[in-house]
């Protein structure tokens, strides 16, 4: 089983972006056991996109589309297929009918052009796209499978996951490579990786660790010839690096520290509360992140403006005269403001100089005071962070939520 | 003038590494006006990249490799170029002393497979690479150019920027392609290109729309002889695109929306305060990625839990219990609510049902109300959203910024 991406799109051969998505498909492709020796790239030209088809086509047993599935006249991925399989468009009325009832539901004016989302060539079928309107397509003719898979990338991956998922693995049979992601805060790659090192030697399963914003991942990848084998050899292997770094893995997959954060709150019955400043509403939207946060996350005040710190969370005008915002006085006073104003059990306060502006030679950019209070008292850690203004910000949210799991382990 | 990119290299169709190489080097040949329609990516494998090389030098003028260049076995990009130019390869010994020279200087082991570095095809040059010990090449025959470049990016990218640029705009010939992307919000796609539809049927500018979470991109494309004469083609094209649309276009290449909107408050000399719910936060945390945004945004409340939309926005207990959470009356309390308290000219708030749980048949998942007040009043706004929880909350923040843009341009 060999297999062939053909990524269409007239704004990736202009560079105004980078394929991700070929990337993540290609990543599929590998763990499925399908050979991947070729991809493609054509702009949005219905003759050359044809010819890459009729190329891909002729020389492996999957050709994969990416993008060219919307409404307007240069999403020719349809017609292309169609005319590389030597097959016709018709109109897919449930597609149509969904369509136009998506539209209605929404209130959003008709215009007839949408109903190009519901052609399909005649051998194909619709891929369910519940992030957006035009669907992906399978289509089966002499042996050859095209899958045509949109393009946005908050609609490319959940059907990648979804339904292409179990298409690839009908398709792949056989060997397996399954990878499994363990995420570790409150620790640096370089010292995870020495803690790691006899267990990083091992061959199958291997174990790497990626350095993110604020936290390190971990990826096991074991080959096995079965999904229970090679399930069984990633639990081995989580648990071995579990039983090394204990409480610093706080989760696996995709599960963010929001979430392992809001389910240990929830477990425990408690409830949390937040006051940002330099993160301007950041910790609060990552927590809510979270489906059923409610459970846990109350809400909090975004004290921007100083004015808001003394009038919302009651940050004392002498703290802020005497110690300034970006103070470790000020963050307990934001903490303990939030928690008594929301009646929460915990409270997070970040305050600092995200710069890029606003640095000075006391307080540099970079520099986050970071709040906890409880019923058991305040208290404020100093942070120096590197990096721009986004990577201040998203470290210092990372930074507080490990901060109250450090706290809640210890308790 | 046509050029075509071969990226070599296992490891890009694994999905290990993204090809920013490829984006790199596709805006260089658009800088340079040098079309490009396809691109291919093949494995560490000769005979697969001597087909691939084949087909492009039958389409195009300019064939560029990236990778494959190293001292390993699996490096065989050299060889291929030779096969697909029906040349020989041979040692160049200039190539072969710098290198030695190389290896002495810092004092490592000599290996003689090193010297399949120093091999070329006997019609090309090499290309210096200060930054690693493969040079780059440069082969002409037959009316074609290939250019082979290191996979390494920084390797890459300096030779991009230096003898390659050179290289190119030789080829080029002078005439040039740019972008300017318009940003538009408050419209969707098909509308816009409704709207558009004169202006799209012209081939130079090239006007095509790009679907966004809560936003459009409309990208303009012109070829010209000067980039002089570029610019003056995109003003013209720019003129007539904001003249049909007015102000749904808000920005200009990376112009976010909440510095579209933090930009017009601050010349107005005007605050702004926010109060969210079913965003926990995302609508202060974008306003603030902008730098400097303390001129204009003061802060907020995130009222997650209802007894903070009490506690924190003076909503009515009365409001909440018979209307709910999530309704225009609601709405509107949380806006008047966060304006008093914050003391700014105008308020923002967001409340809904993000899901993917808490939708009923009366309020269902994406259903979301955006209140605005100011001193004139205030109001709220229904929205229908589609999309999973972030695509919700997006959505929302995006309505939110192009709800006070409008009351803006309003008055």
């Amino acid at each position: 089983m060999t297999a062939e991406i053909i990524s269409v799109g007239t704004e990736l051969l202009l560079g105004d972006i980078v394929d991700t998505n070929a990337q993540a498909l290609g990543k599929a492709f590998a763990r499925h056991g399908i050979g991947h020796r070729h991809r493609q790239t054509v702009g949005d030209n219905l003759d050359r996109l044809a010819d890459a088809l009729r190329l891909a086509l002729s020389r492996c047993d999957l050709v994969v589309t990416i993008g060219g599935l919307g409404p307007t006249e240069d999403d020719l991925t349809r017609d292309g297929i169609a005319l590389a399989l030597e097959d016709e468009l018709v109109m897919d009325q449930e597609i149509g009918d969904r369509l136009q009832a998506a539209f209605r539901a929404r209130n959003l004016p008709w215009l007839d052009s949408q109903l190009r989302q519901a052609m399909r060539p005649s051998c194909g079928e619709a891929i369910a796209n519940p992030n957006g309107t035009a669907p992906g397509l399978v289509c089966r003719k002499n042996g050859k499978t095209v899958v045509a898979m949109p393009g946005p990338r908050n609609e490319f991956l959940p059907m990648l996951d979804g339904p292409v998922a179990g298409i690839l693995a009908e398709l792949g049979g056989g060997s397996l490579i399954l990878s499994r992601t363990l995420r570790a805060s409150g620790i640096g790659e370089s010292m995870l990786e020495e803690r790691l090192r006899p267990l990083m030697k091992s061959e199958n399963p291997t174990l790497a660790p990626y350095a993110k914003t604020g936290e390190v991942h971990l990826r096991l990848t074991v080959q096995a010839g079965s999904s229970e084998a090679a399930k069984a050899m990633l639990d081995e292997a989580e648990a071995q690096v579990r039983s090394e770094l204990g409480s610093l893995i706080y989760g696996v997959g995709d599960e963010t520290l929001a979430l392992a954060v809001i389910r240990e709150l929830t477990e425990r019955g408690k409830t949390l509360a937040v006051a940002e400043s330099c993160t301007g509403g950041g910790l609060g939207a990552f927590l809510t992140s979270v489906p059923g946060s409610s459970s846990a996350f109350l809400g909090g005040v975004i004290s921007y403006a100083n004015e808001a710190k003394t009038a919302l969370l009651g940050v004392s005008p002498a703290t802020l005269s005497e110690h300034g915002a970006v103070s470790e006085q000020c963050a307990c006073e934001m903490a303990e403001g939030a928690r008594q104003r929301l009646g929460s059990d915990f409270a997070l306060s970040i305050t600092g100089v995200a710069g890029p502006d606003g640095g000075t030679s006391e307080k540099p950019v970079g520099l986050v005071y970071i709040g906890l209070a409880s019923a058991a008292g305040v208290k404020a850690v100093k942070n120096q962070f590197v990096g721009g203004r986004e990577a201040v910000r998203e470290r210092s949210r990372m930074a507080a939520l490990t901060l109250l799991r450090r706290e809640l382990a210890a308790r």
